[in-house]
């Protein structure tokens, strides 16, 4: 955060251009009227810049409110490979620090409007969401394959507990200490009691860490 | 519903106004400008009812609200107590069918408006959703206490990983066939390989049942 800052001094004209206008982009749709409220005029007027500015960079309103809410999220860490358990630990943990109050509202009413823009939410979906839950598919994955995570297991299912738990989450409220890591031990051992097999498994499984 | 249709000819007036004044509360709550959208003055227009009809019962546009989406909410079924998996099963299932693409926006534009409606969303949390998440805990604590899930459980980590799978879904989808019994049985056993205990363990699982 601070790297980034240090580095905005010097950066040429037309990076500044462009974090402006992704910066008022965000604004206005973090806005009660959300998507409605986003057009070039207004992303141009309060970036102080010209539409052609923006025009050349992003064809559409679309374009540039994906490429915004691209810009906003954090890229998921590069998964070791060491571990499942590892892996989805690192990515949940991403997910307590990836909460920016006024982002979540532009989130908000892009997922909310769905309906009413249909195209906008499904690039949205494809651009941002879909690249962040392929990392998890592919730990998870990957996990089967070493044998790490039981060989029947549904991906989709699997990812739905993580993801679910770490993003459907109450507005305003930050999760509790080490609550990425709980959620991640206990989607990993289940909630059921197994008393004849929990000591092995047990051992089993702090051995592989 | 076909129930509730034909009972609706005989209903006393009261209660057709007061079905009214709910259905067009949900109407305009579902439109983009969500809670903005909503007054009494709004309500009493669209319903065809006087503002006094709607005064007489709720005394605020917030209670009216919390009113609606309670309404829209069908109960979760009266847990069975005969096991923590069929009753998290039969919980799982109601969220399969508690899919309603028109109130679907409402519950977006309140949660979405928790920022600038903050006491309507504590309301809304206190009186909808908070009873539905008791009922949830309880099957997990009573699932505890009966030795069929773990003892060192955090409830609170078991009911997000099964609620947010179930709530965090993206709009206009419908979940895949099974996916409800899919998730409460992934929670369960885990999603971990254990090999040396599975046999033992699933044998007590079944028995279990």
């Amino acid at each position: 955060m601070t790297g980034t800052e240090r580095r905005h001094a010097g950066r040429p004209r037309s990076e500044r251009a462009g974090k402006a206008i992704v910066e008022a982009t965000l604004d206005l749709l973090a806005e009660e009227s959300g998507v409605a409220g986003v057009s070039i005029e207004a992303v141009a007027a309060r970036a102080g810049v010209g539409k052609t500015t923006i025009y050349r960079r992003w064809p559409s309103k679309e374009a540039l409110i994906v490429h915004a809410l691209g810009a906003v999220k954090e890229p998921l860490p590069e998964p070791s490979g060491a571990s499942a358990r590892e892996d989805l630990t690192a990515i949940a943990r991403r997910f307590e620090g990836d909460r920016h109050r006024r982002y979540s509202r532009c989130f908000w009413n892009v997922v909310g409007g769905a309906e009413k823009y249909p195209e906008l939410y499904a690039r949205y979906r494809q651009e941002v969401i879909e690249p962040r839950r392929d990392v998890i598919r592919k730990v998870i994955r990957r996990g089967v394959d070493s044998g790490e995570l039981r060989p029947d297991l549904d991906v989709e299912v699997a990812m739905s507990l993580l993801l679910g738990s770490l993003t459907a989450k109450r507005p305003q409220e930050t999760f509790p200490e080490g609550y990425a890591d709980a959620v991640v031990d206990t989607l990993l051992r289940g909630i059921e009691n197994a008393p004849q097999s929990r000591p092995e498994a047990d051992e089993g499984r702090f051995s592989a860490r």
